[in-house]
């Protein structure tokens, strides 16, 4: 016996006015089966939501211990008529002519997936397939397929390129610290932190506006609630830019697209888990570094970054100043920047870097980069790095390079701020850190 | 003196009949300067195309020695005039007003961008950026990247859900070969040769469908114009099929539209390359590997696998018989697929495992997948495998796991096949084989 799969209808597919006393295919994971008496219910789960299986058992006795018997999760298809019911919570149930088992699940289960019992994160991501089973963890990786299609919707309208460059490099974009090693045959490489040096050298290429979406790599040794060492990076750079305001405008138009897109296409998914996105600004607000200090009562060159407490600190003075819960901080002092960073020529030691901080937490990095061959080079070597070892990068610099800058979005922060999740290792399918290499 | 960029239009945009006698910007890279006696041309190259700058030297100058001075591949901004213009090859000319030199391009370049010499691929790769700057170079990375929106725009109209999954991984798919080796802080890890087994954990953790677009690794050690050892693979995995035909069918399906995505936003690009893309067929021919074997003239059973002399004359033969230059090969000998591959229980020695051929070469790799527990654990026990490695990959087959299948395809083999490469890297910005590291 066996069903023809090509015919299976979703739960959402499935119309009771229409399409009642009409037969269709089903398929999904058997949630949970409850017997009353001589009339079986059992739920079936697809990708769309639910459906009512209703078996009696002197109708089809033999899928009534079919179903009967099996655990928990197991997979069916069943090929059955919709009927109509207002009891059943979908509106129809189907009353099944055939049923096929493709998988008998073994019980019990690590972890349950209709239980309200509390589940220790350690526990779900050990068991990540059957932990994303559940509506509200799948939820988090539907909104982040869409966050990510936002991103590279807004930008290909654009007129941006998507590039794939290499994640096996031969010297690190910060040189050397936090960086895992290959072994490459014969030498050592390492994995790269960011695409940076790639993604300028394609604004160079003629590209001019570029964009990358892909897995970057930092061995950071801490474990923390926001750091991961492997995350999803969406990268842009766009030449031809008078500074890095013009880096920051398309930021905020594209945040706007990104939260719109998903808004339209995850209305289940933000009913799941209870969320409403917030309100992305006309114009996000930007304040110089030597303002936030301001705000945050330090002197002038008392600090020369800021701390998770500062970033706190100035959303919520945001949040209340300028009811905008995203806060541009520009102007980042120079000398904790990457070499490659603009110096703002205005004001002394401070550079063209900024920040967006989101909900207490920084989610981007960008700014305006130097385009400068000698500037850059003399930049490198003041930070005390060998400039032969980078000559791959300076090559572009030496023939023509456009004034330029970009920026790079931690897709996991930002998720995890605009979903309020508490540890960014539940917006990533497997995350890695020092313990978790598996699965 | 500077000029806001945020005015720049591009070569595209400037229609001369609507345009003419209005001041515009325009930027770029000066790609050749000629000097007609008090005249000036000088030949401004963006991401769309060229435009002519013109300059008098007794109207302008200073412009007329700055541009006669710069060498080839500066970047500099031009505010101007169009000038409608018979004799230019746009139709048009700019009559700049104010010119900014943004950098300036060193000499002599280490390979030209307009000069016909031909030049080494392996020199071009060295200056990769330089070498991305022809258009026919650039052309090729414009089509891949509309090649991959193809994919995902195809699988996400069908349902599928992007993922991101670990490329770190403790062990390998196909159980140790060719793996590149990492330094995870106190372990060794490995780079992913593929998402197999993720992408298939996550149509058992109820996306049903799933594609991933990443790159992948294989430490294969020979150097051929076939192979990377960094390579992006567009995947796709399904659940609840029939067998392998439904995910033929689907890429059947996908193929011709990422192709007709292509003939529709890549027209300029497939000009510059003199490129024709093939009509893919409404259903292309499936052959079995024993019928492969009887048009190949071996005996059954002589070969177990095809090596590129047979694909070669297979999709000759398939070009010839069924005016198709792409060929399904379904059921391959079991024993030369990975262990995860359902076998074909009519056919023992058979698998439900196939390849798609397409100009002498496989470009895809699929089939239908075990998704019986117990088969599967013992399929990879006669192979040799210690089961208790690949715990975290089974248990989603011990907890409900639909039938389903997949494929990869290897996105610059079927780029270089699609556009008459030669070689492998000239697909990739910056491919990785055994000698290359850098850029």
């Amino acid at each position: 016996m066996s069903i023809d799969l090509t015919r299976r209808v979703l739960s959402s597919q499935i119309d009771p006015e229409k399409m009642h006393d009409t037969e269709v295919v089903v398929a999904g994971w058997v949630e949970d089966v409850r017997v009353v008496g001589k009339i079986l219910f059992a739920i079936l789960r697809d990708r769309e939501g639910r459906i009512q299986i209703t078996v009696k058992k002197n109708e089809s006795p033999k899928i009534y211990e079919t179903l009967k018997s099996i655990h928990r999760e197991s997979v069916i298809g069943v090929l059955g008529k919709v009927v109509k019911s207002d009891i059943a919570r979908m509106g129809f149930e189907i009353v099944p002519k055939e049923c096929v088992v493709y998988s008998y699940a073994h019980a019990p289960l690590p972890i349950g997936i209709i239980d309200k019992v509390h589940v220790e994160l350690d526990t779900r991501l050990r068991h990540r397939v059957l932990d994303i089973r559940k509506d509200n963890v799948r939820a988090i990786f539907k909104i982040k397929a869409t966050l990510v299609e936002g991103f590279r919707q807004s930008l290909r309208k654009r007129g941006f390129t998507e590039v794939h460059t290499s994640k096996i490099i031969a010297e690190g974009t910060e040189g050397g610290a936090n960086l895992f090693e290959v072994k490459y045959f014969e030498r050592v490489a390492y994995l790269a932190q960011s695409p940076q040096f790639y993604k300028q050298m394609m604004v160079g290429a003629g590209f001019e506006r570029v964009y990358e979406v892909g897995m970057v790599y930092r061995a950071e040794p801490h474990n923390t609630t926001r750091h991961l060492n492997e995350y999803l990076s969406l990268d842009l750079e766009m030449g031809f830019i008078n500074d890095e305001y013009d880096v920051m405008r398309l930021e905020n138009e594209i945040l706007i697209e990104m939260i719109d897109l998903i808004n339209d296409e995850n209305k289940r998914e933000l009913k799941t888990l209870g969320v409403e996105l917030p309100e992305v600004p006309e114009r996000i607000p930007v304040i110089h570094f030597v303002e936030a200090m301001e705000i945050l009562g330090y002197n002038e060159g008392e600090k020369l970054d800021l701390d998770p407490e500062d970033e706190k600190r100035l959303t919520e003075w945001s949040k209340e100043e300028h009811d905008s819960e995203f806060l541009f901080v520009d102007g980042y002092p120079l000398e904790k920047r990457p070499p490659y960073t603009m110096p703002d020529f205005e004001r002394p030691g401070y550079s063209r870097g900024f920040d967006l901080l989101f909900r207490g937490m920084e989610v981007t990095t960008g700014g305006q980069r130097i385009h400068q061959y000698d500037l850059l080079v003399e930049s490198y070597r003041r930070r005390g790095y060998d400039p032969r070892k980078f000559e791959f990068y300076f090559e572009v610099f030496k023939y023509g390079m456009p004034p330029h800058g970009g920026l790079a979005i931690g897709a996991e922060r930002l998720l995890m701020k605009l979903l309020n999740l508490n540890n960014i290792r539940e917006a990533m399918i497997f995350p890695r850190d020092r313990e978790r290499l598996v699965p």
